[in-house]
């Protein structure tokens, strides 16, 4: 079966409250602004996956914490994460994201940076109307986790020193973070219990790791088709992803040199493809997925102490997803 | 006497807390991160006026509202000022800002992108904090309508058929809801009396317009050194401002036709010294300033309710300051 179809599947006992997510996250940005709504209009055709807003539904109904509030709090953090993306797109000039164009491709970089001001305010303007702080609290203070991963990443471009620890801790920051603040509030909010709270906080950062850690791989491997997005991104931009690190780290001094001259000799019309030139990036990239395949399993294993049934059924799923998909 | 002079003696009586809301905002912005620390560092050298937070201080003690919480709130408004100021680098890729190298020349476009967000999220972080939901709500609301008010200008440059109602509603919302906004917390916050919030919202209001209109006469008359941040960026950018806006419309079809050259046609060097050429630009800016007295005096009218005292006198200061500055 198809990644995207396994994944529609996986989430068909949610679609209904998908669909009221999306209702409210429109209903959000909606604006008495026409230039405001043109916007709008077109960054919520990215719709794309909403795997952080369906964990923020799973993670509830896993818990047995569901409330009339979990629609909204999965609306708040998939806005927050198309701020991000509209900000990111300033961020490494990404020319295509999801198959449309990118907002500052369609306007300019000052109208994307205020797009996403304006999703950030929107999404914590909705989080002060629930009946808890809680999720005001942990989405500000993943926000700014994400903006210090992100800055650290553009800080160590070119580093090619730099440890898989430290790779992990700046993807889990900018990526992961997010993926475990979505499923811890959709296990406490708005009063869940603390302890189930931290596991699935665990659970989410796991599998937001090795959704990064994948994504990484697919920038270098992937089709761009089926991606959906500009890949070849990374070397282009001098991010040292897992798998080059581990294939430079492992190679001789003379190897070493011509990897990063594929990185920054100038005149390079294809750097993605000059790497693969250079060096056989194969032991890299099943690296990079071991380790996703490793963390995957972590998070599936915390999963082994909720009640079975549907819910904790897709997310297993979904951490399958994160391995398995090609975009 | 020298209008920073008159400023910093106006302040007076709130230094020990402008003092100690420098200390809350350097606390919450400071990181653990090397990369984040060096840019907050640069960025708290920014200070400036601070006459946002004044205002939370100001209006707290002018209505008998003080709390120790104000100087927090007065914190979280620089903040969230700072923010749009590193955004607003990247927008009209300003070159100078305060006589301190703007973020986006010492780094990069995504860097201050990125800076920006950290800020708002410090600043929503820490009124998560408080004791009432109040300044959470309003400030993520007048976030929201700075940017509405930032996208309709940048898709209202070169239109010199704007009227001057339109204008004032987007100076109103780039610059005075924030005003508005302070003068409001720091009337209410945590729980103060609604009405009286209303007044000082409309006092903060319309002393925010007036600001934003005599900025816009300093961008086109001002001295770049005293002003202290890249002046004439308006016309370059396109923004038709109110003095230039009165000079139009009251121009016959060939002076409007050279007018709308200065700002359009290729090649010009320095568009707002061509534009003194091709017309008198005085009575623009006298038009305007006459609107921006027009506007203190009504705010001024407004705090004729509030009971005498040193805040009062302070806040009546700030608003001929306004009018005088010349920075």
């Amino acid at each position: 079966m198809e990644a995207s179809t396994r994944l529609q599947k996986l989430l068909a006992p949610i679609a209904g409250d998908m669909d009221r997510m999306q209702d409210v996250l429109l209903e959000q940005v909606r604006s008495a602004s026409p230039a405001v709504r043109d916007m709008t209009d077109h960054v919520s055709r990215f719709r794309g996956k909403q795997l952080r807003a369906a964990l923020v539904l799973l993670s509830g109904d896993a818990t047995g914490n569901t409330t009339d509030e979990h629609v909204r709090v999965a609306a708040i953090v998939e806005m927050i994460h198309l701020a991000t993306l509209v900000h990111d797109d300033i961020l490494d000039g990404a020319l295509v994201r999801r198959r449309v164009a990118s907002v500052n491709q369609r306007w300019d970089n000052q109208v994307a940076v205020l797009l996403g001001d304006f999703l950030y305010a929107r999404a914590f303007a909705l989080s002060t109307a629930l009946s808890s702080r809680l999720c005001s609290r942990l989405l500000s203070d993943t926000t700014r986790d994400i903006c210090v991963g992100e800055i650290e990443q553009s800080t160590s471009r070119y580093d090619f020193d730099i440890s898989q620890e430290k790779y992990e801790r700046l993807c889990g920051a900018k990526t992961a973070s997010l993926y475990a603040a979505a499923c811890e509030l959709g296990a406490r909010y708005p009063g869940g219990n603390e302890e189930v709270g931290r596991l699935m906080w665990n659970f989410g950062w796991e599998l937001g790791l090795a959704f990064q850690i994948k994504d990484d791989c697919l920038d270098i491997l992937g089709d761009e088709a089926e991606v959906g997005k500009t890949i070849g991104r990374d070397v282009e931009d001098g991010k040292v992803t897992l798998p080059v690190l581990h294939v430079y780290r492992n190679a001789p001094d003379e190897l070493k040199a011509r990897i990063r001259d594929a990185y920054t000799m100038p005149g390079i019309e294809n750097r993605t493809a000059r790497l693969s030139d250079v060096c056989d990036l194969q032991p890299g990239v099943e690296f990079a997925i071991q380790r996703a395949e490793e963390l995957v399993r972590t998070a599936l294993g915390r999963l082994a102490s909720l009640p079975p049934g549907p819910a904790r059924q897709a997310l297993e799923g979904i951490g399958e997803f994160v391995l398995e998909r090609r975009f």
